[in-house]
């Protein structure tokens, strides 16, 4: 009935020890000394230089998206959280996705996700279609769950002691049940929507007590906190369980509340904004790779991924899919980086 | 006809040597000096201190509000956009005020704005009623302006020399008519609204041509570069005139874009956001009140500036009217100037 695809063809272990990460940054051995025990690893990289690697763990969709916005149109192109998520992470850290799709997902699209060192060993392929997703300018005109409607996710052994996991926008007792088959990790975080908002509140308030961060959309957190303020909002949700809560504003950047404090940084402006689907998880992406990356939890880490965040869903809406990934090096983040650095820097007196 | 108040009562001269600065930024020496000829002074202050006071000069509303909001209900409060800025900019620096009043106009208004060391020679108060605004969270639901509406604004010749204008909200022509009347400042800076840029187009972009900064919300920026992209806005507006183009965005903060620079600060995250009224007008006054008193137009000095009109306007929502700045301290300011830094600072690398 079922079977796994995306073994990865070098056949490396998950432990991902020789993870090479292609466009990845470079590591300073100095840091990569820095994370606990198993987190990290080091290792001669494809480009001659070392290169450190925690170990995340996303939980998520991989689909086929059909998306129109005022600067064209696209059909069935690769799309879903786990995508964009594990793409944007990828860039910093090893990364590993447990989803499914049907046996319609063209290869493709695995190839070029295997092409960024993603471990698909927990990517199942299922009779039946993949997951589709049509929408324009991010506002959805239609679902097709697929294979996607009776997913049950299963983490394979290899993956059962992530450094970090996300838990992408999903049912949240299947959130729940991902987080019950792995060994506690060092950071979990998770997404949601308001149909679970609506529809599962009291599971999702459930997972919310397991949970260290939280990223969602501020029409989200509106309805999470049931209240328009998003800083009594912030109280009412820190109070729940999560550490951290991020909210996502689309234009107008992130916001992030930790315990009294609020980082906020502004999203990047952008003369075209082509499709922002899939910008909030190439948001989640940056943060946690970034986080799994240094292995650093402290606030001025955890400020620095939120930048990091902020530079990969920047890049993200600048194109249809992931196509303004595929061509993207590190040293474009960077710069990037550097440019949110100029946008927002001013001397104190 | 009409006839003039707001007479100082200390009888000071409009060189406003002996400004002192309730409240106000206590002068550091060094910098005292750095000012242009006659834009600053320095004498010893209220408090036993250096004030230094550039020479700012404002033309708008002094108005009676009555505002609704989910915190309250007031009825003919102090308003105005003169109003709202030259009390923000008393913080900083000497603020002269140009606007005209009715008869009704209650005196314990201007003994408030007076002793914010305010000047009102330039206040005109004519037979009629005082312009009335009545609205509901920010949106207009009466206008009635009365004795603002046949306003000439005639400059007194104390004020001819100002170091630095402020033109805000009113009829563009009105606008360029007290421009008409200055030696030219060093800084101009002017606010619109979409009742100019749809009816006198035409006048508005004459204006811009002769002003430095314009600032203005992010609907207004829009209409006025007829683009939903604030980014190719930025570069149709900063090539009518303005080398400055400062973006009030709200509760999402501010966009101020400088030829190919764009620096963004977000608002100040508030748990009860009693009255927007005249936020905009505090953000103008805090930005330009800390321009005049340095005297500085450098990069850094207009992102320092756009930041204390952040804190002043983050302060003015606190409570209705300008109750929130009647017991406000400057120390009160730094602090939260400080609180800003805490809030968007983040680590290179």
């Amino acid at each position: 009935m079922t079977r796994k695809t995306g073994k990865k063809p070098s056949g490396k272990d998950s432990g991902r020890a020789g993870a090479r990460g292609k466009g990845r940054v470079p590591a300073r051995p100095g840091r990569a000394g820095a994370m606990g025990k198993g987190a990290v690893s080091a290792a001669p990289g494809r480009e001659g230089v070392m290169v450190g690697t925690g170990n995340l763990l996303v939980l998520g969709s991989v689909a086929l998206d059909s998306v129109k916005t005022p600067f064209g149109e696209v059909s069935e192109v690769l799309g879903g959280s786990a995508s964009f998520f594990a793409t944007a992470a990828s860039y910093f850290t090893a990364v590993s996705v447990i989803a499914v799709v049907g046996e319609d997902f063209p290869e493709r699209h695995l190839d070029f996700l295997r092409q960024r060192d993603i471990d698909l060993t927990g990517l199942e392929r299922r009779q039946g279609k993949t997951f589709r997703w049509r929408g324009e300018y991010s506002k959805t005109l239609d679902t097709q769950l697929n294979v996607f409607e009776t997913f049950r996710p299963h983490v394979p052994a290899s993956h059962q002691s992530p450094d970090m996991l996300f838990l992408a926008n999903i049912d949240p007792d299947l959130q729940r049940g991902v987080l019950e088959q792995v060994k506690r990790p060092r950071l979990v975080a998770c997404d949601t929507m308001n149909f679970w908002i609506e529809g599962k509140r009291d599971a999702l308030f459930r997972l919310l007590t397991e949970v260290d961060v939280l990223v969602i959309n501020d029409g989200e957190a509106r309805a999470l906190g049931q209240n328009s303020n998003l800083v009594a909002v912030s109280r009412m949700i820190l109070g729940a369980g999560p550490k951290t809560l991020i909210i996502k504003r689309g234009e107008y950047g992130v916001l992030m509340f930790t315990g009294d404090r609020v980082f906020a940084v502004p999203a990047f402006p952008l003369e075209e904004v082509k499709d922002p689907t899939g910008a909030g998880d190439c948001f989640a992406g940056g943060f946690m790779g970034y986080l799994a990356r240094t292995g650093k939890l402290s606030e001025d880490a955890l400020r620095r991924a939120v930048v990091y965040g902020s530079v990969m869903a920047s890049f993200a809406v600048e194109a249809f899919s992931l196509d303004r990934l595929r061509g993207l090096e590190y040293k474009d983040i960077e710069a990037r980086f550097g440019a949110f650095k100029q946008m927002t820097v001013f001397e104190e007196f």
